[in-house]
């Protein structure tokens, strides 16, 4: 399984699909001033028009390639910093100083964007494709049932390394020791399957335990629990983790559940642009709440991060060939999220005009499927 | 265009002359302390005898490759800071300690330099070429009818970018608009005029205009001026611009001129040492104006080494068969300066024996040409 | 001479042997918290096992790559910092969280490791042959007879550059100038001998001169001395220099003699960490005197690594084909050394089987060989 990770990362074969949408950026950074940011392995600049609609295009001028980010917006134009070229929100050269025509190659490729749950979606795959109904529902984040938390992580490494590491939630046991994980996690092994072809889900059940600090805390309750956790991945870049906790002397339809979006763009093949947002179905008037799980999950994802980024380091420094290779029961889901993964990439390269249209990560309201699960002890 | 730059920078193909005085350093940096630089991809040292006469050479002792800059000066020799090799200021060497018998190999490669207009010019191709009336004429540093307000810029920038740049002031417009730019000079082409095959003209005359803050400040002065402004280059590093102006009511021949100065001299393929003086021939009392013009034109060129360092980035990181190639008006200059300089490396391919002349980068007393050139509104 | 270093660097040729004990740290380093150092090019991970046994294994969990030093002791194990796997002191994986049985393929690299002479010694090549008595004798830092002062020096050099310096004094004179060097050191040639093609020993005798100013100060005497210095190198990693002082008038049986041993291991091709013991046999009980030995070689050593750094970097940048090629009398044991170390390499690729036996580095006690070699002017 780790051989076939490297030899992905050190080959040249796509590791992501283009045909997709992914988040360029929450929607609330973007505005009238230029946001550059690489996605994708292409230097992008993010701003809105006048009317507030949102435009991305490559950060280059065509002129003499210096970035369009050193330059600035004028009214309904971008003017590049250098020699004072100014392109429209369609990437179209408008003026040239001292020269009447425009030369016809005179152009900035721009990118579909579309503003949608607080987001900025961007496609970089083929422009006709870039049907905004292929926008995966992640409603959570701007749905009154539902209170989020956001924040974002840049992290160096293989987008892949984090989606395995979010299908794989054993880690919480060591990584996160001192906030989410109890060894619960890792002893109880999850329930793998593979939805429609478009989903992988990862499920556990922990039944009269006890809570970790960060369920005691936003329950303020320190005697037993059932849990549940859904590790649940839609490739290329959308996870949901579902976790819910309940007194054991109640029932599942009174759970805390929080369900946190994962949504991760590849910044480089090495580097990932991780947004995330942990939306709760409780205590949705408490903003000192919303603020607490801010800072728990940042802290919880900074463990993730120094993790994967060693990991990172270590899997480009060694040979291949030297790599061992071992899988464990744990590694079930992500090696599925392997494979359907490259199962898209492969349909993409075989057919650039094929996209895989998103499916519903999970049924509102969440309650359900744990009643059905969680038998407590 | 900017596709060939990229081309030539990525290529094996030489990018610079090497049968040509390059600058190497002020005159005054240079004494009885060694001073290490790095010169057309070579590491240099650079000190005087006792008897003030400027020495170069390779920056390596012969024995074990350890650089001569951590060795001393001892009387007539330097010597190496290891093992302790003495050499004279012809790299001959003529001590070893602990042997009688100098090995015949043991000798540091040496190039001519000679003290020139207040700079120490060197020769870094076959020596039995290096004349030292090759060196362009550049009087006006050291001069009396004329202060200059000298300074140096390290550019992490192909020296042909820095060549663009000065060859196209449009940029003034966009690039230096709080100090020397203002929109007349983008709107009003250059007359593009190539001189003997030695050297590029781009001239621009701007009548009736109002003086950028720099020159309002100069002539202390804020009605309408008539301005003019040539840009000269003779390959390989020598750029001239002269700037002209005067209100409107007078006439050329009382003209505030400033005749500037930039030496560049390759550091490596991908950075530049920039050696520059404006020259001007009025106030020549007036310390606090050399002081200053020297701070605005430090300034000037902190933000073209801003925009010119972000263009090598880029050129670097790009596949050349992705580079976009629009050509506008205003590269007219730059772009039979690269064609001028790709003749002149061509020639010495082919035979390295041969040397380019320089030849007089312009006239004085400066007023005449202006005179006839501009013809106030 | 340089040319031959530069193609060696450069080669894809092993540049140290495997078949042999490097010193992997002091033995005080090493207890039970994880320390990770980079060995012969492999990134190991050294600890103590409850019992205060040594171990080295790889640093890297065989499931995902992520690095062991980030895990934890855990009583008899190692436990990874990601998914909880734990490896014994065999570097057989013990236990996976959510699963009874291991793989068989979960198993981390080890290498033997034996304390000895307060050091830490590995074996990286063929274990088989990791034979203990195959240590070199480097007792003096253990020996009631001899008073050490140790320390550690990281540099950024091939480990064969420190080699070339240990084996040429002359140095001295040059880079140690305020320290151990004067002129008498670099006039006086080196008697180099090999001895059992196994040592390489390079001596000098100094007679009837004034002590620098380390001595002056050990010795609390400023009139003149005999003094003698042997450079004693046995491939792969193991020098020793004696150093022997004394008033003329008194006889070398009365001689503040040094031991400096200078153990040096490849961290990779480019990097070597450096240990060293100043060892004495004059005031044993003087501690201030330990701390000023201390200090003095430290800031020696210093002064070598700027040096060495200096010419490592020189030659990484050039082209071996650029290469100076100068032999002086000086380098007779720097060449005869890398000889011999090529020879041992080559044997070993040509049999991985093959070992070179240590052989004695000097005999106790210090003063009968200098008595022999050292007529008083």
């Amino acid at each position: 399984m780790s051989s076939k990770i490297s030899e992905e990362t050190t080959s040249e074969r796509p590791i992501w699909m283009r045909n997709a949408w992914y988040v360029a950026a929450f929607a609330s950074e973007v505005g009238r001033s230029i946001l550059p940011r690489k996605l994708l392995g292409e230097s992008i600049i993010l701003y809105r028009s006048e009317a507030g609609t949102p435009v991305a295009m490559q950060d280059r001028c065509p002129h003499r390639l210096v970035p369009l980010s050193i330059g600035s917006l004028r009214g309904p134009v971008i003017r590049c910093g250098y020699h004072g070229l100014e392109f429209d929100t369609n990437g179209k050269c408008v003026a040239v100083p001292g020269q009447e025509v425009v030369p016809p190659g005179a152009r900035v490729r721009t990118f579909p964007v579309v503003d949608k749950y607080k987001l900025l979606w961007i496609w970089m795959g083929a422009s006709e494709l870039a049907d905004p109904s292929l926008i995966p529902d992640v409603h959570w984040i701007d749905d009154p049932a539902w209170v989020p938390s956001t924040g974002y992580h840049r992290m160096e490494a293989d987008f892949r390394l984090i989606t395995d590491n979010l299908l794989d939630l054993s880690h919480e046991a060591y990584v996160h020791q001192r906030t989410i994980g109890n060894d619960a996690v890792a002893d109880e092994p999850a329930r793998v399957a593979v939805e429609q072809e478009r989903l992988i889900h990862a499920d556990r059940d922990m039944l009269n335990i006890l809570p970790p600090p960060f369920f005691e805390r936003i329950m303020d309750y320190k005697g037993r629990i059932n849990r549940w956790q859904s590790a649940i991945y839609m490739p290329p870049g959308t996870h949901m983790t579902e976790a819910g906790v309940y007194p054991v002397e109640t029932s599942s339809s009174k759970a805390f559940v929080g369900r946190v979006l994962h949504l991760l763009t590849p910044e480089t093949p090495t580097s990932t642009h991780y947004f995330w947002a942990m939306n709760r179905n409780y205590r949705l008037e408490d903003e000192q709440m919303t603020e607490f799980i801010r800072t728990a999950v940042a802290h919880t994802f900074d463990e993730d991060k120094v993790v994967l980024e060693l990991q990172m380091q270590a899997i480009l420094k060694e040979q291949p060939a030297h790599l061992p290779s071992v899988a464990l029961r744990a590694d079930a889901a992500p090696i599925r999220a392997r494979r359907l993964l490259a199962r898209l990439i492969d349909a993409e390269l075989q057919n650039g005009a094929v996209v895989a249209p998103p499916i519903a990560l999970a049924n509102d309201p969440p309650g359900n499927r744990a009643a059905t699960n969680a038998v407590p002890a």
